[in-house]
């Protein structure tokens, strides 16, 4: 009776998408309930899947919110760190 | 101190609701604290409840979203299984 | 299909008990599942509970852990506050 | 590697605000992530944090939602209790 | 950035285990981490996966503690139902 | 009413310690609780704070499972990368 939770940014990751597609959410719950099948044994209908988006300014990492985390990551790249 | 977060699939489930409804989450909350007093001797201030609504697409079981895994079961007894 | 995450702080609160009692997990389990089947039609066998107990050193109210909280509530209680 | 996830209720807390505004999701980041690295020595990198914002009536307190509990609270402190 | 918390029961599912092995947990870890790389383009750098194992008396399902749970399946399996 | 998790690795990061300390727990506690105090104006006795220490092997980034990650990084610092 495996339960997992998948928290990502909320940002479009597919060309043209603003947001997680439908279809990289299913995506995302097939290739999880097969894993734990695969590895564990689960049986697919016992496995629950809950994916959550966060808005961008919401996550942060290195002590900033996402976006200005990326615009640090992008100003080392361009001063060749 | 006790914490419970409970998550449900955003949809209707009382008449002509399309999402839980504010007397369904006051219900929930009445009914969980008063459980944690009942058979833990938890004071009700002490109780923290947090309900959070799921996207129908957004929740997977059986290795597919929802919506389609309930059309699958739907489908399953129509066929007499 | 809910999910429902109940945390205490692991401490006897039946007698004689130093946690969580099994007999009390099951009444937690028991009620919760039947209050969403009552408040929302959930059926019994689509709702997981998960109960997790946590240190006392590790759950944090008051801005300090829980034996120091408690502790001061004590204190209030015998100056008469 | 720490993860911390920060729920709050949301509505606003800053003057003229609804909601929590950029500027204390990023105090809030910042304080978590330095909070890691000086007590546990744990890089700023290495730090998430994920904001979650919950609608006032999916919050319980006290056996009720949270309007309902402020409401109380604000009486039981008009008639000097 | 992702983060990934996967819950599943304490006890053995590879030949004599008594609880997920370090191979499985390795195996879970490799296969989300791939899954978002592959479904959403997140480096595997970027990814957390958190396992958290919970005791069966812990985990509820159809009203009932698990090993309850699937003491009833047995036997309804045995009644030829 | 804030709630906050933090999930950490259960290791020392103090002298001679192989896990969280009671004060490092401590210094968590006061720090998050004041934070959203001066940053939000959340009273500290509404603020819940949940330590979780996690094992080492249950916590996966990069692909694989902390220890061999941390692993990794010290081979490709010694080969100077």
């Amino acid at each position: 009776m495996p339960y997992v939770n998948i928290k990502v940014t909320r940002e479009g990751t597919a060309p043209g998408a603003t947001a997680t597609t439908a279809e990289q959410k299913a995506a995302l719950i097939k290739g999880v309930s097969e894993l734990l099948l695969d590895v564990m044994g689960k049986p697919l209908n016992s496995t629950f899947v809950v994916i959550e988006e966060v808005e961008m300014e919401n996550w942060g990492v290195g002590g900033v919110p996402t976006p200005e985390y990326r615009k640090r990551l992008r100003e080392q790249e361009r001063q060749g760190k």
